[in-house]
């Protein structure tokens, strides 16, 4: 089993804010994709996110605990991320809402893994600058890493 | 044992000039860091990245196959990073130069090594910015993530 791991820091923001564009939709889709939909605010709630024209995925939402915690797990989407947990953690560090990420339980570390971990990584970025600034870059206008998308 | 995991596919280039980018002082330079030194196109080199004023990583050069692979050993740094290996996997799909990349060895999944990640990301996109425009984002010029930099 490996993980991808990643950690960004939000300045001049409160893990509250964080909070709520990881568990609403509008702020979801703010950062992740412009298209999306469910309940992330209620544990047991179902989040909808998808990616025109290529697919995407259903998230459950596990464990919330307001402005610290937020688990989802993978129910439907790509065979390599049904049943893998995403996991994140904030917390206040001085100016800095510290998010750590967590995307645990994959089977193998194969090629699309790999590609998974950038996209993340530019997706947590465009989080960071939704916080700070209001604007973040959601598909379908998010960073092109590759010929993946 | 963990590793940390990406993939960056460049437009219009060729594992040529990506394997330049990884192997001269002059390409390093470009998207990595501006305070780079030392000798990357031999097996055995050592090569010195400098991030002023946090330090940096001495890297053995273990494995070089033109166009294809570059491996390098930490042979001095950071204490998490001393021994571990940097592997880079080269090849064209397309109209793609697809970079395979990996940091391999950590010990713990510390949350330095979270910071690590979401970081080699960002170089990573700094690495095909410089092969397909010219122009990367090295340090001190690199993007920064949170409060480490």
């Amino acid at each position: 089993m490996v993980d991808i791991l990643h950690r960004v820091g939000a300045k001049a923001t409160a893990p509250e804010k964080v909070y709520e564009a990881l568990t609403t939709v509008e702020g979801l889709a703010g950062w992740w994709t412009e298209d999306t939909n469910g309940k992330g605010e209620v544990a047991g709630g179902v989040l909808e996110f998808r990616f025109p024209p290529v697919g995407g995925f259903d998230m459950e939402v596990l464990e919330l605990r307001p402005a610290e915690r937020v688990v989802w797990k993978v129910v439907d989407g790509p065979a390599e991320w049904v049943g893998t947990t995403v996991h994140w953690d904030l917390r206040q560090d001085g100016d800095f809402t510290i998010v750590l990420f967590k995307h645990q339980g994959w089977k193998e570390p194969v090629e699309f893994m790999h590609h998974c971990s950038t996209k993340w990584a530019s997706y947590l970025l465009s989080l960071k600058s939704l916080v700070e600034t209001g604007e973040g870059a959601p598909a379908p206008r998010d960073v092109q890493i590759s010929d993946w998308h």
